[in-house]
């Protein structure tokens, strides 16, 4: 499919995109920082709220693609799959990072991308309270936000004992797989946690040279792929393997500190 | 000191302290996401850098207080303390969650707080880039943010198996005042890293239950106490004792999840 995408179409999708970008933020402002309570969608034990907003926020942006993409399939967070004839599939989480929602903090997004059987094209993460928007794919990688406009660059080489890696451990991820995060950990100069998806923006931004996560959903992964690897970065399994099904993240900044990563990884 | 403050004082220490985060916000903005390189100034170990930004942020505030306040004393994480003759003293963290800011999270913020001997009278947590101004004391309890003007409240009583805590952990503190923490962190419903001072605001705009902090100095805690007391929570040693000499912190919604969490971290 990629490889047929014209100007025009490409143009179009761009604008779609951001068009369910910000079908979302008032869907999901409406409900931040109130006091609502959240439910708990997997019985019998975790903890993976879900809110009004976070449903809201689907039916608005669905809204928008029966409008301006009929023919294009659908994944999303709250509604699950609908089939498309185009052979593009819009891959959509209201909120990504509900955890941090309810809590109050600004580093939940919005995350919106279009994909082909190979993958994710395009993609926004969208951070509607700061009102900061990152954006890579179709040759395009830049953040609008607070402080105006600026290009979205990966930082260059250095070593791990130099980097900074962002998580969400050690809430998540098997006993395995914290220990594999340990051994990247415990040899990189400062680990974050907390960041939800705007980790792989910042990794975006270059501030951050790695993001590591595990357990992630198809719907966790696209937009945060193709933000990361427009930027100059790259978002793959632990194994290397591409990620846009889910599963274990490793999202670096560039080549060298990707491999470094990998072999700690897999132990 | 404070039993002496008439109107036009308490309003002159509002306007003064709104003019050392205006002065500092400048300062900290034009260092932030750039790929300035951080120095180390523990030697021997630990990771705690300062940058220009801090340095050049508590300069600016500084020039503020010689201009505005020349009576009264300062405590300054940059520059150290320098001696009063009013009875008030200013206490500024030009960038508290320095780890934060050289990671490009939003979590940081400028602390300034006016004290006497009893401890903080009125504060401000400042977010810069987000241009987010979180306010408390002399009876007001106030956040400016992206998205309007909103009073600050702490949360109301709910049980610890309900509650969200924010912390730094699992990154600081002694083996025991983890193992302390982790009592707490496994009877809560959530628990969330890597906040930074963002963590006291959250508290006061009554998005989460508990801030659990050690290894803090007197300018983490001033702004933190006085916005956290004044939107009707409380924030105290994790003893219970007046917290503003630094150390281990334990800011609670309300006094029974405050109970209930000194408790647990007494063992």
């Amino acid at each position: 499919m990629r490889d047929t995408i014209g100007p025009d179409l490409r143009d179009a999708l761009i604008r779609t995109a951001h068009a369910l970008a910000d079908a979302a933020r008032p869907e999901t402002l409406r409900h931040f920082r109130t006091g609502l309570s959240a439910e708990n969608k997997r019985l019998g034990g975790g903890f993976d709220p879900v809110t009004e907003a976070d449903r809201a926020a689907e039916r608005a942006m669905r809204a928008v693609l029966a409008r301006e993409r009929p023919e294009d399939g659908i994944l999303g967070e709250e509604y699950g799959s609908t089939a498309g004839a185009s052979g593009l599939t819009w891959v959509l989480d209201p909120i990504d990072g509900t955890r941090g929602y309810i809590s109050g903090t600004p580093t939940w997004g919005v995350l919106v991308a279009v994909a082909d059987a190979g993958g994710p094209l395009f993609g926004i993460i969208d951070q509607p309270y700061i009102g900061e928007r990152f954006e890579g794919g179709f040759g395009r990688a830049r953040l609008d936000g607070p402080q105006g406009r600026a290009a979205l660059r990966t930082g260059g080489p250095r070593p791990l004992a130099e980097a900074t890696v962002l998580t969400t451990f050690p809430e998540i991820g098997t006993e395995a797989e914290r220990a594999a995060f340990r051994r990247v950990a415990e040899g990189a100069r400062l680990v974050r946690y907390g960041m939800d998806c705007y980790a792989y923006a910042l990794l975006a931004a270059g501030q951050v040279d790695l993001v590591i996560e595990a357990g992630l959903q198809p719907y966790d992964v696209g937009a945060p792929i193709a933000v990361v690897t427009a930027a100059g970065g790259l978002a793959t399994g632990w194994d290397g393997a591409p990620a846009h099904g889910g599963g274990r993240m490793l999202a670096a900044a560039n080549a060298a500190v990707h491999a470094e990563a990998m072999a700690l990884l897999a132990g």
